[in-house]
Formats: C-alpha cells, sequence, structure tokens
C-alpha cells in the first residue's frame, strides 16, 4: 500500500512562539499543540489479503507551537459567501473571539456580503467585530455580514486585502466560495505576498469532499423532520392524501436522506443519486399508485436535484454561483402525480412543501453549533501557522488541513451502498431502482 | 339598554341527575355545575352619560345537575371537517375522556374525513375510540380521524345517524361546517328526533363570531414567528434583501398581525381588511421602495386574503367548502415587487416563504392544548344536556352556548381601531393605509 | 345594580397633541385614540332575576388624543424588579420603541437591579436604552437590566429621579413592586412633582387582581408542560414509578393547574387553594397508594405554595420582596411518599424535579411576546397622558387602569368552581378534597 | 506496525440465504451486503517516520449475505436496562421494523423493566412488539418497556430464554448492562446454546470505549444548553449572579464540554477529568472570586463526577447497577462557593439547576435519532448473522462489531489535550488546571 500525503502551503517559516495561554503554563508540555507533522489516514476500510489500495493522509489541524505571524501585525478579515447556513454566526464568533482571547489579534474586519464586499466598487462597507459585537450572535440564524453569491477577480480582491492591510483572510462557502479563495490565494502567490487564504466549508448539501459533515446539516434536517410530520399529518388528513416535501440537496441526497432516517414515516425517498424514472411498471408513478391503493396515503421527500434528467432540455441557465439553474422538480411531479392518480381513478389530496429558505436560515442546533466552533478555532489556528490556499475539512472526527484544490476536485455524494441509505430503503419500503420496463 | 338572549334549543327536559363524579360527594352543594339560567354579558366597554347601547348575553357553558341523556343509552360520534389545525387531536382526546370518565359513555365513534364519512357511499367506515387509543394522541398534528371539506345531503347524514343509533354529534369545523351542523340540526328537529348537534369551533384564521380565540391560533402565529423570523435572516443576508411570507387569513388579518406582533421584525403587514393599493406615490410599492433606500432590507407578512379586490376578475371559483378559491397574493406580489424595483434601478433578493401547510399541521402548543380541551369538555356538557344546534364560543373568558346560525350570520374581522392593529402600525411602521393618490 | 367607576389619578390638564402618527392624517378622525371616559366593566356573569350585584369598572387603556407631557421634556425610565419571568425583555424593547418612534421620547433609561438600581448607595449605574440597543432582545430570556427583590426608602428613590430629572417611571413587577411603586407616588404626589409612575404587572404565578393573565404565564407552562411530560417518561420508565415536579405558585396554583391541562398526563394536581391532607384514609397518601396499586405509575404536579400548613411552624423568615419563606412542600412529600410506600409494602421509585428557575429564564412565547408588547406600549400612553398611580390591567381582553392600591388590595386565586379546575379533576381523575377521616 | 483483529464469537455456519430484498434483485451484486471480513481500522493518526504503533481493527457491522437464523424460527427480544436516555423507543422501533420487514421475524418480545423482567420471580409480563405498536413511539421520550438497574443471575435469565423460546435477545444499556450481556452469553455457551445475545451501547455520558458517539448525547447537550442559557440569564439577571448547572457525567465530562462548547456563556466547566482543587491562590474558589470581581456575574457547568476526591470519604455505598454513589458536588459546590464569597465580602446570588431527570427523558432530536435507527438495523443484522457475544460499535463513522468483554474492559474519557477541550478553555477562559498553591 502506498501512503500519499496531500500537502498543504506555508506562507514560510514559523518563527513566532504561539501566544496560546495554555503554551506558558509550568510542566506544560506541549500538549495542546499539535505537530505540524502529524497525519490523519482518509481511509479505514480494508480486507485483509485484498490487495492494498493507496490511501492518502492530511496534515492534521490545530494550533501549532510556532507560528508564521506575530500578532502584533494580524490584520485578520472574514467573508461568508453564497446561500444561508445555520451556523454562520457561530462560526464569525468562534473566528473573532479566538482571534482576539487566544491569539491577542485586535482587528478582525468582517467583509459585507461575500465576495462583493472585496471589491470597492460595490460600495460595502466592512464592519469591525469586537468581541462584544458578536457575543449573542451565535443564537440568531442568518448571516450578519450578509452574503452573496459569484466572485469578484482576484486581481481586484486581493488590491483591496493589500489597500487594508488585511494578511488574513478566512472564506466561509461551498465549492464556489473555495474556488474563489483558490484563485486568491493564487493571485497572493504570483505577488509573493505574506496572505493566508484560509476556507471554512460550508454546504447545508454536505456534499463537499474531505468533510464528513459540514455545518448546517444536522440543523436542517431536524428542520425538515418537522416538515416531513407535518406532511404526514397532511397525507393522512385527507382521503387519499399524499404529502410532498422537496429539500435541499442539487447533487447529493443527504438532507434528503437523513430527514427520512429522521422522520421515519417517508414512503418515498427521491435523489440525485439514483435515476428517476416516471412511468412504465417499474416506474415511481406505478409504485406510488401501489402504495395508495394499498395504504391510502404517502409521504414523499424529493431533493431538489433529484430526476434532473427528466426534463426534455436543461435551462442553461447559471446563478450567480455558476450552478445549473434546475428546473423544479418538485412542482413537476406535484403536476404528473395528480394527473396520473387522477386517470387511474384515483384522485388525490396533494400538499406540496417547499420550506428551503426556512430551514437555511434558523439557528445552528448544538450539533452544528460545537462543529461551528472547532472549525473555526482551526481556521484561525491554520492561518496563524501560514498556512494558505488551505481548507479545513473534518475526517474521522479529526480536523484536516485539505488543499483547497483538492477539495473541489470533486463532489461529495450519499454513498448508495452504506449503511444510511439502506436503512432508508429499509425505512421507506421504496424500491432500490427505477425502471422503465 | 336592553340585553337580549340569544337562547339556545334544548332537546327536552332534563330528567337525568348527572354522573359528574363531583356532584355526589359529601358537602357538595353543586358548585361546580352551572346553572341553565346563568348568562354571560358580550359587550363591556360603555361611556357613561353617552345613550346606551343594546346589548347581548348567552348561556354560560358547562355541566348542569340535571341532563337530558341517560349515558347509558348514549351513541355519541364526533366528526372533524375542514383544513387541519393544531389541536384537532387535543379536542378529540379530552371529548372521548370526558364521555368516558365523566358521563360513562362507553360508546364514542370517531367519523372519517369530515361529513364525507357520514355518507355510507364513500365507504368510510368509522373507528371506536376508546381511552387507550387516544392518550397520547393530543401530542401530534393532524386529525387522527381525517378531514375533507364539503358537506354531504342532511337526509343522508341524519338517516346515517339513525342507522347507527348515534344521538350525539360533536361537529369541529369552521363556519362552513358548522352550516352543515346547523342543516344537520334542522333535519333532526325536522323529525323530531332526540339527537343532539353541537358544534366546536375550528378556524385557524381566528375568525367566527362570539369565538374570542379560537384552537390553533396561538400555535399557528407560533411557526409564523419563526418562520417570519428566517425572513427576517434572509432579507438581511444580501444586498436589498426582501423576504415575503404569506399567512393563513382568508377574510381576517388576525394570524398575520399577531405573528407580525410576535416577531417585531415585520414592516408591512398586509391584510383583508385593509385595501391593498399597488401603485401610485401612496400605493404599497412605493412605500416599500422608500423602505429598501433607507434600509435596504424588508420583512412582508401578508395574509392570504389581502388585496383580492387587486385582479382582475375573480376566478369564480370554489373549493369544495364553498369558499371562493382565492387568486395568490403572495406569487402576485413577488412578480410585482421584483419588476418595479428593477424599473426603479434596485433590483432585490426577495425571497418567497408559503408556509400555510405546515403550519397548520403542527402539535397544539399549551395555550391551545388547554382551549382544546375546555372547549371539548364543555361541548359534551352541553350535548348531555340537551342542548342543540348550538357551537362552543368564548367571550370574555367565559365559555358560552352560541345558537349556530348566530354564529356563522357574519364573521369576525380584526379591529383595525383596536390595540392590536395599533400595535401593528407602531411595530412596523407601516401606513395606515393606501391610496392611489 | 350599582356600578363603581375605579378612577385613576392624573397629573394635571392634558394640554398636548399626541404626536402619534395615526392622528395626523387625513381622514383620520382619531379612531385609534381611546377616550378617557370609555370604561370597561369587571363583571359579565349574571343571572336574570336574581339580585343585581354591586359592579365596577375601570378606565379603558389607550393613546389619548391630547396627552400630558411634552415630548419634548420627557425622560423615561424602566425598572424590572423581582424575579425573572420571561417577556421582561419584550416589556423593555416595546417601551424604547414606543417611545422613541410614536412619541419622539429620545431618552429611555434603563435602571440596574431593581429598586436597588434608584439608590446611589448601591453604586448600579443606569443604562441608556437606544433602539440598535433594544432591536433583538425580546427573542432573549432574563432581563438586560438585571432584577432584584426588595425595595428602597422612597424619598431616596424619587430624590434620585429628581436628580436626573426622570419624569415618567414604569415599574415592572409583581405586588411587592407595585406597593414600591405606590410609595414611590405617594412621596411624589406630596412634593407635589410632575412625575408619572406606571406599573407593569409581572407575575409568573398569574395572581395579580384585575390581570386576566400576565405575562410569562403561558411561556411557563409550556416549559412545566415539557418537564411534567418528562416525568411521566420517568414514571412509565421504571417499576412502581413516580414523577414529581415542583412548578411555581406560591398563593395561587394557576401553573400547577394550566399545566397539568396541556400534559394531560398528570394523576395528582396539588395547589394552595385546595388544603392538603396527608394522612388517613382520604388523605393524599392512600390517594396516591391506590393509584400506585392499579395503575403502577403516577405523576404529581406540586405548587410551592401547596401545603405550607402541613408545617409544623412556619419558619417566619421573609425573603427580601418581603414574602415568608415556605417550606419545601417537594422535598416534603417525597421524603414522605417513600416512607409510606415503603411501609406499605410498595417500595417506589420516585423522581423529583425542580424546574422553577429554568422555567423563569426562558424566552417568552408568542403569546407572551404579544402581550408584553400591548402591556408595554399600553403603559408608556398612560404614562404620556399623566396618568400616575397606575398599572395596567387586562380585563375581558380590554387592557385598562387599574389604581395601584386596588390591585394590589388582594390576589387573585384560582377560582377552584371554574372550569378549569374541573378540567383538571376530569383530566387527573384526582379527589376534589381532602380530609383526614 | 502489527495489525491486531478484535474477533467476534459466531454461532456457527451462515447457512441461510439472507431475506433481505435488496439481495434478490437483478442486477444486484450484493452490494448492500457487508462481507464478513471486511475490517475497520481504529487508529488514523501517525506521525511519519516515528515508530509504528500497535493498532487494532474490527468487524465491519451490516447485512451478511447469508445468515445464521432461518428467519422462520426466530424468536427475538430486546430488553433497556439502566436510566433513560433520549433514543431507547427509537431503538426499540427500528429493531421490530428491521426484524419485521426485512427478515420476515414476525415475533419480537419486549422485556418490561431491563433485567428484572427476564427473571420471573418480578412477575414482568412481557409485550409482543408489532410494528403498528410502535409506529410512532420513536417521537417519545423514555422507553415504552420501563428499564430498571441492577442485573439478575445468568442461569434464571437463560433458564427464561430458553422457557420462551428466544433465540435473539438485544440488550440496550450501558457497561453494567453489556457485563450482564457478557454474563448471559457466557452461561448461553456453557450450555452450548444457539442463542445470539447483541448489545446496543446505551450511555448518556458518551463514555463507552470504541463507541465514538452514543445516541442521547447531542439531545442531551441540548437540553444542557437551554439550561445553561437559563443559568447565564440567571446570571446576569442579578447583582453578583451566578448560575449553576450540574449535568451528567460519571466519569467523562463529555456533556458537560459539549454543552458548554454549545452555549458559548459558561465561565467554568468542570469535568471528572480534571482533579479540582477548591481553596488556595491558584484553587476555583479563587479564580471564580477573580471572575466575580471582575464581571460581576458567572456560569458553571459542573459534571456530577467532578471532585469526587474532595469528600472526606466516599459513601462507599452502590446503586444496583453497582456504581459508586456519588456525593452530590453540585450543593457541595453550591454551599462552599456562598460561604467564600460571602466571607470575602461579595456576597453573591447564586442560583443552582439540577435537570438531569428531565435531560434524559425527552425525545431524540434527529441526530441521535438516525443513529439510533442504525444502531438498531446493525443489532438486527449482527444477530442474525449468529454473532454474539458482541455490541454494536462505532468507529471513524463506521458501525462495527466490538467483543463485549473488549467494550467493557475500561471506560472513554474526555481527550484533554484533543480538539473539544481546548476549544472548551478557548471559550469559557479557565485555567487549564486548579492545584493548591
Amino acid at each position: 500500500m502506498s501512503m500519499k500525503h496531500l500537502p498543504v502551503t506555508n506562507l514560510g517559516v514559523c518563527a513566532a512562539r504561539s501566544p496560546q495561554k495554555f503554551s506558558v503554563r509550568k510542566h506544560d508540555d506541549g500538549a495542546h499543540f499539535v505537530a505540524d507533522n502529524t497525519r490523519i489516514r482518509f481511509n479505514t476500510e480494508f480486507t485483509p489479503g485484498a490487495p492494498e489500495m493507496d490511501d492518502i493522509c492530511f496534515e492534521k489541524a490545530g494550533p501549532r507551537a510556532r507560528i508564521f505571524f506575530d500578532p502584533a501585525t494580524v490584520r485578520a478579515a472574514i467573508v461568508t459567501c453564497g446561500g444561508l447556513c445555520p451556523g454562520l454566526n457561530s462560526v464569525i464568533r468562534s473566528v473573532v473571539m479566538e482571534f482576539h482571547f487566544n491569539y491577542g489579534v485586535k482587528e478582525v474586519t468582517g467583509i459585507r456580503f461575500g465576495y462583493a464586499g472585496l471589491n470597492p466598487a460595490n460600495g460595502y462597507e466592512p464592519v469591525m467585530l469586537e468581541p462584544d459585537r458578536v457575543d449573542e450572535i451565535h443564537n440568531d440564524g442568518g448571516s450578519i455580514l450578509g452574503s452573496s453569491r459569484g466572485s469578484e477577480k482576484p486581481e481586484i480582491m486581493v488590491d483591496y486585502l493589500v489597500s487594508r492591510g488585511i494578511n488574513i483572510l478566512l472564506c466561509v462557502g461551498g465549492d464556489g466560495t473555495q474556488r474563489g479563495a483558490n484563485a486568491i490565494s493564487k493571485e497572493v502567490a504570483r505577488r509573493r505576498l505574506p496572505i493566508a487564504i484560509v476556507g471554512i466549508p460550508k454546504t447545508i448539501d454536505n456534499d463537499i469532499m474531505y468533510v464528513q459533515r459540514s455545518f448546517g446539516y444536522v440543523t436542517a434536517i431536524e428542520v425538515a423532520r418537522e416538515v416531513l410530520d407535518s406532511a404526514h399529518n397532511e397525507a393522512k388528513g385527507a382521503p387519499y392524501g399524499i404529502g410532498m416535501v422537496k429539500l435541499m440537496g442539487r447533487e447529493a441526497g443527504f438532507i434528503a436522506a437523513g430527514a427520512t432516517l429522521a422522520s421515519q414515516h417517508v414512503n418515498f425517498c427521491l435523489i440525485p443519486e439514483i435515476p428517476l424514472v416516471i412511468g412504465g411498471p417499474h416506474g415511481f408513478l406505478n409504485f406510488l399508485y401501489k402504495r395508495m391503493v394499498g395504504r391510502q396515503h404517502a409521504v414523499i421527500a424529493v431533493a431538489e436535484g433529484a430526476g434532473q434528467d427528466l426534463f426534455a432540455s436543461a435551462s442553461g441557465e447559471h446563478d450567480a454561483s455558476g450552478n445549473i439553474k434546475f428546473q423544479d422538480i418538485g412542482l413537476f411531479l406535484k403536476s404528473r402525480i395528480s394527473e396520473h392518480m387522477a386517470s387511474a381513478g384515483l384522485p388525490v389530496n396533494l400538499k406540496y412543501f417547499d420550506p428551503s429558505y426556512h430551514i437555511r436560515s434558523v439557528p445552528a442546533n448544538c450539533g452544528d453549533g460545537i462543529l461551528c466552533d472547532l472549525l473555526a478555532r482551526n481556521a484561525v489556528h491554520a492561518a496563524m501557522a501560514g498556512k494558505t490556499d488551505v481548507l479545513i475539512g473534518l475526517s474521522n472526527e479529526a480536523f484536516i488541513h485539505v488543499p483547497i484544490a483538492e477539495a473541489v476536485a470533486r463532489k461529495k455524494r450519499l454513498n448508495t451502498a452504506g449503511d444510511a441509505w439502506r436503512a432508508v430503503l429499509a425505512s421507506t419500503g421504496q424500491p432500490e431502482h427505477y425502471s422503465p420496463a
């Protein structure tokens, strides 16, 4: 077996001693510091006797005993990009607190409205983030900085950093945002500037590689479960009732699957990873028909990215983040189900729920709040140690340094041969596949 | 001043002694019983010296020392009609418990799917409701019996009651349902049958006359507030963000107003009682434009019944309950706002929320749970005392007997000169009126 | 019948025109203002033909078209006293907003830590309350001002008001606090100062006269219900399990009764209004024993003020508010139940819950949030109109002006012959009374 | 490096083909089945160049293509032991559903009140668990089966299994329970009976080895956070206020640490892993004194197992599970803090919260609900495959088979050199250690 290390870029020699409080105590042998060559292996599953597969490993995140930046000279900034996600304010808060209290960095700037705030032409003045200002924000949804989709030219953004004297930039966002962070890093490197760019992964869809669980996800399924339970009540509350809930998940069905397992009342969970066939004897509509004949009610959870190939032609449109604009699978199914059942002599009462904006704007629950805190503090550690073009990942419950280019090379998908999907099949009783014949 | 009593119909002489436990104890002087001639006056506001206005009063609800029905001969039934509403299962549970434990009535039947379940042609078999079956249901949303809109012919429904030997029918529903109960009562009276028909008012819109607060309403505003808070987060989370939430309220703005007061983050609360003018210098769009220029974000709560006169021609369609089908004011405003702001050079990020199905399907909160319990028990008391064609109302915190015909003669509207609306104006800062010029 | 009006004190002639926005619009005939002679009658129940009882009526609260204070000269202050209660921050917020936006009063001061903050000797500097400072506080429990029990000498407090130029003081608290406000009012009157003292009733126990429902109460029963449900789970989760929850309620059982109705899983609800007898065949322990033999588990909700006469001698101690220190009925019952059941050969698993500090510190729910908003705004209206020595009450869903001395003359008790207690008896199946023999 | 495999016991040859639905579909190559020799390595951290440490690995859990038991002959039973924990009903439900729908096992028996229910002398009759009976229970706290501490003689319990024909027993509980399961396994092995004993780990303290996250834990910290927030409100709500919350955690501080990170308002988090010194210049009381002087309020989270060495002599008592009875550190600290601060001239307002019974009895949140579902289904898979004396563990997000004896050999402790504790130190600002001088 060969073990490949995925190294991250360092800005230079770490000459300064970390001011972390626990480093200066008597009898302190530095146990709290993480050595720079500590590694976390990615794969843990193997079969004895089988040919060994290549494996990869990552640097372990955490505070370093020696750091690159002198705290007295640090001007840090944080920017939140893309759609809202539970936990953004928790991340902002813990970043400010860690910089302030543990590294003695007094100047942390909040960039407004995503990367747009890094282009002076947009006129969004940044805000100073003091501990008092952020002390209570972790209990609120949204982002006190605002957010936006899309990016700006790297040259303009780096000019902005230079003009403001910012030498650490933390970029909170999904793969589009991290591509932007990667582009900023390249421009910074081209100019040989001592500026650290560190990514904090944010994807309510939970689909970033090397991030075993992203913040906002468990909060999202908590709210999604409540909506599924309402859908269940509507389904049972009317003759031939169907409750259908569209959930987030453009390319991965984690939210739909997680909420299905939490609710246990879903009969069909449709995700992007399983091709959706509508018609025919082994198509979705016929399975649904049989369910309605047998049990008179049904609950459907559909990920927004499911069944996109059903649409005659993709719209070809992209949103400001560069994502392809999806057709609305929920409205499509609502219409097709109603028609099909009516023509089959089984007129249904279909209630359709589209709670995505609500879900993504609620405050983080405890699981996510803790995750945000740890991601944020590890991002500060990485930046202070001069790591750059790096994203804080989570693998086997260890926080790791992932080169941004590796993290965005492909997206994480739900393993349809794994425990969770097997449990979804067991809980729903739905077919494994849909096929036209 | 003349005080007009609105009497309810009695099936006949109350000859039986109530088996309520508290009536048979030593030293019990019957304080728990309510005398049949106790009255509750409706109006409480007056101006000394001013000409006195006519007033009305109602019978006070509650257990009577002497009752009409012999518990041994009672076959009771309960039916839930119309849209779902938090608290339906609480009502069902307390009805069963009161009949069973306090009156010794062992047979309580649950009719499935509203009045449709009273027509054998629909084939919905009723269920027996035992205490064990209903013991935990008050913590669930929906209705274990199911519900449906629309009515059946009174003759058919009365035939059904007779064929099953049912002599008490409790009808849980809104004004359409109560009209149905009134029709059943008339048919029962025509046939001179000793069957009591008692209504339990259910309107999430809170718009039934002589029902000061209907169950489900405070639960609804609790969830609506959460969604408004999400809308607030979305509005502040994007450049020129607007969060707009459509809430229930066909003819009355109670939910929109209540949720606005609870949230305190709404800038425009649009209700059916205040005519909506879109264009012009004193129209809604211009007020919104000024808000966006001044503060860069806004939250809008719009009742589904607001601005219906804006639509060129009403659809003329009715739903199964006989309600006029409304045009979707939310989608209309979403489109008009986006166009208007874009053409005014202020492109907005508008997020639209339509949470009605979710709101109406959640479990009842404590306030509603208690209200359901008291309504249900008073409905059982009324029925056992032989009251019929009567609805349990709530006036000045007293439960009352309201003749159904009086209750459905007109709908309750939000008093736009009262405390609540004044506080909405104060909290939102919105204009009192919209006018075209 | 004679109708007695309970008038409130006015500081003087209302010469100024109210700056409330809705008063200056075209076509506005002042509908939003409340005439000073509008009355709300207190009693609504009567029996035709019976001798009429004396009745009382109150001034209706609300904005007056003419006010006493010139907003430009107002320096307002607010103080929160006694134990914490859900909704305190909502009250503070709405007071600030109403003064600021609707009356143009820019200076609202927050007194720290109750009446202690009105004595300079304690060294608690007040805080300025600006709209930005209070904008989000209604979602937090506690009081941003802090609170304390006890009072200070009226002379010292009035000296403080005079030294700071404060001419409106809003006192949020229970009957001890309102007695303090009354004392301040008297000292103000003695000095003939134009200072308005207005009380906002705060009692989580819900026991202030002429306040039909006080803020914090429904939030309290919401949390209490959750704890009762946990107690129910513990009771059913062990052999011969008993879950006992001590709830607030020194002299009135509103919280215990409300939470019992909301939970529907309580078997014994013990309140101060019903004397508690422990031993003997008709004592509590024997009823509990029978329940345990019959059903093997039980849930008990006990108000802190229940059974105080059981203690051999009262402690005679008082807390800083002047309340008699109660013996702990919960611990007493826990011990007595365990002993009794063990000696009866039925050793029980008793889990005891004492959640009062948690309950009183949570954020207000919607029902309470709205109530706080309306109380706060009406208190501001009263003060601006020059009303003094007055408390904002609630009667028959109308906000009223209650002379403080009348409000504190006696406490409200739960009506054990009314709907709620009758429903508690029905839901629990508990005996009406306990007697020694 | 040597990799040691920790094998589990198999009852015998797996001759039967699994009836899992997904195994019989076209194009199905068995991807959903887990090969019996698939391994999960435990350690993932390493340092290149350093001497390699010994490592261990476990069997991966999941459905096997060939199983030991013929479903037609299986009589399964489930028993829940020890204290209540959020998620017990979710486990019960998913066990029943997996047996019933995926393996066709129709007879699943629920043992009442823990191991006590396996001794006929106690007279607890078991209940049959049908899908309809358990369909809604996952939304309820507690255990529908009840629970108890302590064990029974293995001979008696095995006699019971034999007499009832039970050949699969799932034991849900903590390390005491698993020791009991191990003893049953040994007795079963001694008699050479084909009975599978499978453990499902339950520890709200999260302290079982090889179980990276146990069910109930995240729900517990969710409720604990709410209580900490109330404590924070109480602390800020009174002059020199202190809110102190005792939380679960006999030997490990996971709940106290997790709730501290979620709340971010805790100033001292006291856990069993860090020795507690009360007095002296570097003792807890002096640190607390400094905090009170500096900030005037404080929040303390204390695990029940913290500071047990402070007590002059341990009580020596054990509870029915064999746990040493702890002295109450919360009451001890409450008294010591009050005395110390008073004598230091700083009388504090200390509010003490003890919410453990409430926390452990609430329903599971989504994260725990999903975990319960997966644990339960994997336990059924293990049992059907004839695994015995095994517990379902979780390592690196993979479910594993852990020999029970290994799992109970020692307890998991919070790593005080890891991310979470480092973040606790950062968030609280508390000292790393307490020392007497």
